[in-house]
């Protein structure tokens, strides 16, 4: 018997299924791009012309004094539900989702995304579906997919798992940039529909759910019109940039729109707390939007405590706006014509 | 009894030691950044103008078309071996390097990094000392730690192990942009030296060093000076950013350095075919340059054959730089001048 020889395939990583999983790639990717993406065959790196037009029929643009603003962030444990389920298109919009909604916070346009996806062994199959997620979340953020890295990493993670991590980058004037230094008294408070839990608290909802409630990802959900516990834990991540973009076009930035923040993991208080300048509060009235059900399932399921949901989940609201009274019902009326669901939470108050 | 509750931190998230990790890290963060950086408080977003002063001495820069490079990267399994060895401070080089090397690579000087960690469990001590190496990488590598994700993932990660993924961008005009088209006949191939095996091919060296080899991340190597299998196999990737901006200073991009190739997976034949336009070759002679003892080392425990290390590995070449035939001598002499040990590998031929 010949004696044994090591190599990158035996070892786990075959670089030719690796080759086919990166030709399906290049194709899903294409329909992400704008006018401003520099193609380069065979290198690394996303190139991207800050100046140019901004989509194939639209404006050109060039900046006086650009700020980038860059996001990073991942889906959490919402994947270990995704690989559970065998249900991959979707976690790809929740990553694009938590990263563009913070950047749209800042009031800037995102430019373009990249991601990592790191997994056990090649799978081109499963990388296509997590990819055409990612691909259809870009489009929806208005990011172009220039880049990104699949690892793989024998023995780093469960058989049928993986990781993904995203990061994006937007641009904004700097007079543009929105940080909350412009959020004043007796500012209106308007809060917009969540699509579900997006992307946080999901160690929380597996232990109430399958730990506590016995349940599987497969179970039909009567009260919730036999929808599966998949078919509720995985909505996409709502992605709230061409809302917050025609916002601003409507209203500017920091004087109509003054304050946004990204409800995620830290709920509504610490999110937007973050935003808040020092002597203002935010005097919310927590009966002011009603808690969608699936919150109240979860909660029932895990005996969680009131405060507990507040502070892991959005609860309902995934974005809060923080406007110049006399805008308010203009504000909201924009946001319907958006189908944003929203409310008045509250107001700025002293404090 | 008291019926049980499913809390956050019951489910495997304390976001009190969250908050605890989370204050250590500021300081880390805030010697990698420039005058560039602004400052938002509170946000989950990393600001960069990229107009304004370089450095604090330095001049100020205003882009004409600048061009956005991003390029993403990991680490690989060369985490398992910092995690068998408990030796965290310098992975987080390995994950900026491979970065920031690519990004150089375009021509393009980075401007800042994100990060993004993911572990089953926080773990302050183990975060500070993993984002330490990464402030370290970013300081070489001339990039502000803007931003970064630490993601904790109960049940995702083996207990002790965590997953890293990096983001860098730089920028270049439009003009000074390397992408190989500037590439002719005769053109030289400087090789510079690598650090050893960078951060590739560990699952190749895992299964030859521990698998076939039966050693230990503690094993003392007599034929390394007793240094240890860890101390071999963990050191980090060179950053070749101040390398490559001298050149590019002295040397202007595309009409003296035509060309550079970062060598990661796929070694030195892959890396370069990437940047070479079509109708042009590499003519290499593999014995121009002296292949590091470890990677003879890793290929005789696993029993690798020559092919399939020169496919894994760099061998010993770490950057490969394109140069004006008249220009050798002086690239050669830059490179040492920066401590940048180099050979010529081959030129560039027809075919």
């Amino acid at each position: 018997m010949a004696e044994e020889k090591a190599t990158y395939k035996n070892s786990g990583v075959d670089l030719s299924i690796y080759a086919t999983s990166m030709e399906k790639l290049p194709g899903i990717v294409a329909k992400t791009f704008t006018p401003r993406v520099m193609r380069l065959d065979g290198g690394f790196a996303g190139l991207f012309s800050l100046n140019g037009k901004i989509s194939e029929d639209g404006p050109a643009k060039k900046y006086t004094d650009p700020v980038l603003v860059s996001c990073t962030d991942g889906v959490g444990t919402k994947i270990k539900i995704a690989c559970a389920a065998n249900r991959h298109d979707t976690v790809g919009i929740d990553l694009v989702a938590m990263s563009v909604n913070d950047a749209i916070c800042c009031g800037a346009a995102p430019l373009f995304f990249l991601d990592y996806v790191a997994m056990p062994k090649d799978n081109p199959t499963l990388l296509e579906r997590i990819v055409s997620g990612i691909a259809e979340g870009c489009k929806s953020g208005g990011a172009a997919l220039i880049g990104g890295e699949t690892a793989i990493l024998p023995d780093m993670y469960n058989e049928g798992e993986y990781d993904l991590a995203g990061f994006c980058v937007g641009v904004a004037e700097r007079s543009e940039i929105i940080d909350g230094k412009a959020i004043r008294e007796n500012d209106i408070l308007i809060g917009v529909a969540s699509n579900g839990f997006h992307s946080n608290g999901y160690s929380l909802i597996r232990k109430a759910v399958f730990e506590m409630g016995g349940l599987s990802v497969a179970t039909p959900l009567p009260e919730f019109e036999n929808k599966t516990v998949a078919d509720i834990l995985l909505r996409p991540t709502s992605i709230y940039v061409r809302t917050v973009l025609t916002l601003l076009e409507k209203f500017k930035a920091n004087d109509g729109i003054r304050g946004i923040a990204h409800i995620t993991g830290g709920g509504l208080a610490e999110n937007l707390g973050r935003i808040l300048p020092n002597g203002l509060t935010a005097q919310i009235d927590e009966n002011s939007w009603p808690v969608p059900p699936a919150f109240r399932w979860v909660q029932r399921l895990g005996n969680i405590d009131e405060d507990e949901m507040h502070r892991v989940f959005n609860m309902g609201i995934g974005l809060v706006l923080v406007v110049k009274p006399e805008l308010e019902l203009q504000v909201r009326e924009t946001l319907l014509g958006q189908k944003r669901e929203n409310w008045v939470l509250g107001k700025i108050v002293r404090g």
